[in-house]
């Protein structure tokens, strides 16, 4: 190892573990920090930005990035290398004064965004995403882009990703979608129907969701599960992984769904490689591909009537009397059920897209400049009746309900499509890989599964981009029609479609 | 404000936010952290604290200090400037080889103190001991002193203090304490037999614990209360302060005076000025201050009878039948047993002061090169027999028994007594500010004397020394009499002493 490359580590880990305290603060905060503490944590939260930035673009740190692109690395050195590149290159073009400035709008957008969704009231919200768009629109400006404004801001969390590939895409899904979504509100079937609206004990509801994702092999050495009121997965190191949930006693399927859906994230930060831990050659690729391994895990296995035939009766026995007189095929339509509905966290996986859609369409509007954020509330309502036929009662239903945009996260929503369609490509090779990959879910048998993922996703680390990951894993470029076709395979029986 | 001190101020503030950090994630490490978390997290503290380091001893601030300290400053700048230079010089002063090499000692020596300890055999622990002491003597040749080289070290815990002065206030407490030990050990009393050893439900045992730190005024707005293995007080602000404490079963005055005890110190953090928050003037004044805001909690209120007058019935409907056939005084007796043992931390209030001013004679004694490391076990036993009037079975229940020494904690011990010292002091003047100050905590109401404690120290800051402060409450310097005579008036009736 070159005394530069030694050197360039010993620096990549201090940024390392400065990233390591950030995620254990904004984790704190969403757990267990009093509410008086939101705004000493979101100075030291900006502080830790602005050191972090800081010392990514140091000048020493500046040479020794350029020297070693000059040697020509090869294995993890490369992917080191290229990735502390990329987000130097970025971070070298926004002006440190103004990443301390998005940290702090971030967090108290964040306070005004819970009171105006608390009221129902927008206007409470809209003088901070209007600053938080004009302070994106600047790091778009400083950062350059090549096409669409936005695609500068989707390079934070999707890298190498194009707006106008994802648009294709999305246009693809949405014409295959609707009128599928069409067919089956079409149907006069609503199986939830006095199926999952019964009282689950939240002490009983934590401890089967536990055994669940014990189940899928995630390692409570290396992890905690505890409660938030938006959950999320996040974790300091392969080594100390933290998923999230919420209980309701009248809604067990959210506990229980959610924590696999975090579970899925969590096995995907376990099983990133240990010989790389700290390192960016050690991080997961992009939230595209993070998102597809938390929908395949709760939608692909965890409402797939495999799972069911496993768990069906385990929860019968956990929940003594509250599901005895259902049978299996009654509960796998139930928590199948697929109807436009308001909130997005709560959509269907048939739906959750056309939700997806229309948030991206709303995003590059308000970051191109073709929509005010005054007009915001008018547009989504507008887009909820074209794509799902109905119209949000109040704006906390509507434009309000989602946190992203309250500490800044413009351009995430794609890739929690984006996710489901990985998922889809990458479940497709799983199942021609393990034949007999849904007679082992059948049996409660998960760490087949999981050990695939490690193998062929979770053990590569950053060392992939997306859109490489998926033709090494199954042949081809990321297509729409995986997950198309799952979504029918399994919708046109449960709706009697043809 | 001059440029200067703007300048001052936020790298004050970038240092707070970095400890800010550190408390943090040191409180999540005993609360929260899962087990293969450790290793990320103790390199994610070091990179902190280098940072800190550097930080503070960067010649920008360095210059700005020096200029400031021209200005003249008055009020908070003043005390700003003043904290803020005394940490500079410090950590200027130590070579920053010395502390790398401190650092790796601290974590051997852990090590073999551990192995020692449960071997019962000191001579593991005394190579590292020594090596201990070297560093911390070349710490105080680097840092310099008058008279005892110990002043050196104490400044480091207790700012301002000097080791003849505490050598004399603890001679005073120790010639007055041993004929009241021994008068206690000769009576035939034993009242906490066949009381305390009980069984206490744990759920139970929290929910009487928080309602009795929420009668004392502990917000929890800006606080909480976890489980942690070694109970601590920490946190990130006045907004922000996190308790701890541990539950047993058959020990349940463990968990309720080591509540009261935290949340004693907790209100103290909570009362830091609000116009100083993350300033050196908002921070407490020294740990023998803020031990005396716990000790007065647990002891001089926690164990008075006034206290259990109020809180006793509510003790027995809190937990149905399991101290019905005991009555108050009895109670009050058995939590306040005198008895002399060999381990500090389960010592009672009174001996507990022998336990220290044992090792502070010790220590000092070390430091000054009056006594061989070799030579300290037999040093030790001989002042337990010689204080306590008797002699520890093995060293693991003797010079072994504290892990302060193993981290390199030369000159902490001696806090805890000024702690106890301070307490009565201020108790007392409490009460004569006060004076029907135990008829308000004979009825629960707690809240005057947080209120005087509020006014009178918290809402201080560090703007005072501890002199200073206690000289500006009270009227006069710290004396051992206070302390003495609150001991004398608790126990002569308990023990039916002359």
């Amino acid at each position: 190892m070159s005394e530069s490359y030694e050197k360039f580590i010993a620096r990549v880990e201090q940024l390392a573990d400065l990233g390591h305290a950030q995620a254990l603060l904004s984790w704190d905060q969403e757990t267990y920090m009093p509410p008086r503490g939101t705004k000493m944590r979101a100075r030291a939260q900006g502080t830790l930005a602005g050191l972090e930035h800081e010392m990514l673009i140091d000048s020493e740190l500046v040479d020794l990035v350029r020297d070693l692109q000059g040697e020509a690395l090869e294995g993890d050195g490369a992917v080191n290398v290229r990735e502390t590149a990329r987000q130097q290159k970025r971070a070298l073009k926004i002006p440190a004064q103004l990443v301390v400035e998005m940290t702090q709008t971030a967090s108290l957008a964040h306070e005004a965004w819970v009171e105006a969704r608390e009221k129902a009231d927008f206007s409470i919200f809209q003088p901070w995403l209007e600053k938080i768009l004009d302070q994106k629109r600047q790091v778009a400006d400083a950062v350059g882009y090549e096409g669409s404004i936005y695609n500068a801001l989707l390079d934070e969390y999707e890298p190498y990703a194009k707006t106008e590939e994802i648009a294709a895409l999305f246009a693809d899904l949405r014409t295959q979608l609707v009128p599928l979504v069409e067919g089956i509100a079409a149907s006069d079937r609503r199986p939830a129907e006095g199926v999952l609206d019964r009282s689950f004990d939240v002490t009983l509801q934590e401890r089967f969701g536990r055994g669940v994702i014990a189940d899928m092999g995630f390692d409570m050495d290396a992890g905690r599960l505890d409660v938030a009121v938006h959950p999320f997965c996040a974790g300091t190191s392969r080594d100390d992984v933290r998923l999230t949930t919420r209980y309701a006693e009248d809604w067990m399927p959210g506990s229980l769904f959610g924590s696999i859906h975090e579970a899925g994230h969590g096995l995907y930060e376990q099983g990133l490689p240990a010989e790389a831990v700290g390192m960016p050659a050690g991080q997961s690729v992009s939230l595209g591909i993070h998102e597809s391994q938390s929908r395949m895990w709760e939608n692909m296995v965890g409402r797939s009537r495999a799972f069911w035939e496993h768990y069906f009766p385990l929860l019968q026995a956990a929940f003594p009397g509250v599901v005895d007189d259902i049978d299996l095929d009654r509960f796998y339509a139930a928590i199948n059920q697929v109807e436009p509905s308001f909130i997005r966290v709560e959509a269907d996986e048939v739906t959750y897209n056309l939700h997806i859609a229309l948030r991206f369409e709303i995003e590059v509007a308000l970051v191109e400049g073709r929509l005010r954020v005054d007009e915001l509330p008018e547009a989504w309502n507008e887009k909820m009746r074209s794509y799902l036929g109905i119209t949000p009662p109040d704006d906390a239903q509507g434009v309000l309900q989602d946190v992203h945009w309250s500490f800044g996260g413009i351009g995430y929503f794609s890739t929690y499509s984006l996710g489901n369609l990985y998922a889809a490509q990458f479940f497709h090779q799983a199942q021609r890989d393990i034949p007999d990959l849904m007679e082992q879910v059948a049996a409660g048998q998960l760490l087949g599964l999981k050990g695939w993922l490690n193998g062929h996703i979770h053990a590569q680390g950053a060392r992939l981009t997306a859109d490489q990951l998926v033709r090494e894993v199954t042949g081809e470029g990321l297509s729409a029609q995986y997950f198309v076709d799952y979504l029918r395979t399994k919708f046109t029986p449960l709706y009697g479609l043809d």
